[in-house]
């Protein structure tokens, strides 16, 4: 039994989500009936973390088991030949059985895109969260080292308390403007439900100037997550990478 | 009555093309449909040209006639608000009114985008053609420079002999790469049916290493269509910009 780690990409637009639902089409069931077919053998991809209905990856990490013998190079070809045009698989690599795509990720890195301009993109209508007023990047970066470190971040749980600890440790949280567009990168050692979705919704309402960047101080410290802002939507958003120890990714011998 | 001068962006995935027909959807019609929901009456924009089915627009021009005195700035916003979000206005601005998006336009620029990495990009799938081989942009370059100046291009159109004149001036024909897009901007007083996506096709045949550049000369002088490479697909091509002398452009007093 081999355990192959795949990353994939994937236009989240019109899928349930990662995570197999008996109410739509998701990537999950994809690979799995595309693995199926390829190897004759069913067995369920396990993802880094489930993203939500609508929500896109550029880097998502998964793995599976797998008797077949299949070569790495004809496995990715064999499973793009199987998937949707919204799904890709970029690497398909033999690991260390052990490994694990949710227990033994150290760093996620997701994007949240924001389209800021007077008329919206047509082709990127399904990529960014088209808002009306413009955003001060100044402001928001100013609110976005704020939550910088290690802090409890309940207040940007949709459903706390749903984990043993919402204590997470944010490394990067970087706005940056690109024309009409304004990213917003942040990368931790994970991430509580809906929580970058509930950052970039709050971080809009100290871009459009509602709420001062200081007040990011104050929602952390309440724990509270009616003082932060709504949840942005879903098609906004981005899991870029994930990282691993490396001693992990090593091939078995 | 005033003339209105119309700048717009669109998604050409699922539409049959610019011109109303009675088999699917158009940009053509669905503008009409706005403008007579927004003025009470019926007035069909005109484009500076007829983008085929699947073809996008990030700057098409039309013009249209109104007696409506909405100012531009709220006609923008009303034909954004009664628009698929696959179409946007950009601007709208009353000019002189013997101004005519067809017979005025002195340059045209349209974008072909190949994407020849070794899996495909699912964001941008409908924006591209995944060719599979990569390409050489140096040879794509030098052929490109063969088309440069004013020729007859049968050669490059598919319904040949449907204009009175074959003869067209190209101004830029260049090719870039971006990773692994390769962007082929082509600039020139007009264009022929289809001419794009066959010099498109034909490039392409280049830059796998199938013909040589040279060839390009021999194909040109032959005005053989069947000396060319094939149509390039429809999704991959881009009317990124149409140019009108300013004078036309002048608002009326």
């Amino acid at each position: 039994m081999r355990t192959i780690r795949l990353r994939i990409s994937y236009d989240g637009t019109g899928y349930v989500g990662w995570q197999i639902q008996p109410n739509g089409p998701s990537i999950q069931q994809e690979l799995t009936e595309a693995i199926e077919r390829i190897t004759g053998q069913r067995s369920i991809p396990v993802a880094s973390g489930r993203t939500d209905a609508g929500v896109h990856a550029l880097g998502q990490v998964a793995h599976f088991t797998t008797d077949s013998n299949l070569d790495a190079d004809a496995l990715v070809r064999a499973l793009n030949a199987n998937l949707s045009s919204q799904i890709v698989v970029h690497s398909a690599e033999a690991v260390d059985p052990s490994f694990d795509a949710v227990r033994h990720a150290i760093n996620k890195h997701y994007r949240y895109v924001f389209h800021d301009g007077l008329v919206a993109n047509v082709f990127m209508r399904q990529y960014c969260w088209k808002v009306r007023s413009r955003l001060d990047v100044g402001r928001v970066s100013e609110a976005a080292r704020g939550l910088l470190g290690t802090h409890d971040f309940r207040c940007f749980e949709t459903e706390w308390p749903n984990r043993a600890s919402s204590v997470r440790t944010i490394r990067r949280c970087q706005a940056t403007r690109l024309a009409d567009f304004v990213y917003l990168d942040v990368e931790a050692d994970g991430f509580l439900y809906n929580m970058v979705r509930a950052i970039a919704g709050t971080l809009r309402e100290v871009g459009r100037g509602r709420w001062p960047p200081e007040r990011i101080g104050r929602i952390l410290e309440s724990g509270d997550r009616s003082l932060a802002g709504p949840t942005a939507p879903a098609h906004g958003l981005f899991l870029v990478r994930v990282d691993y120890p490396p001693e992990i990714l090593a091939r078995p011998q």
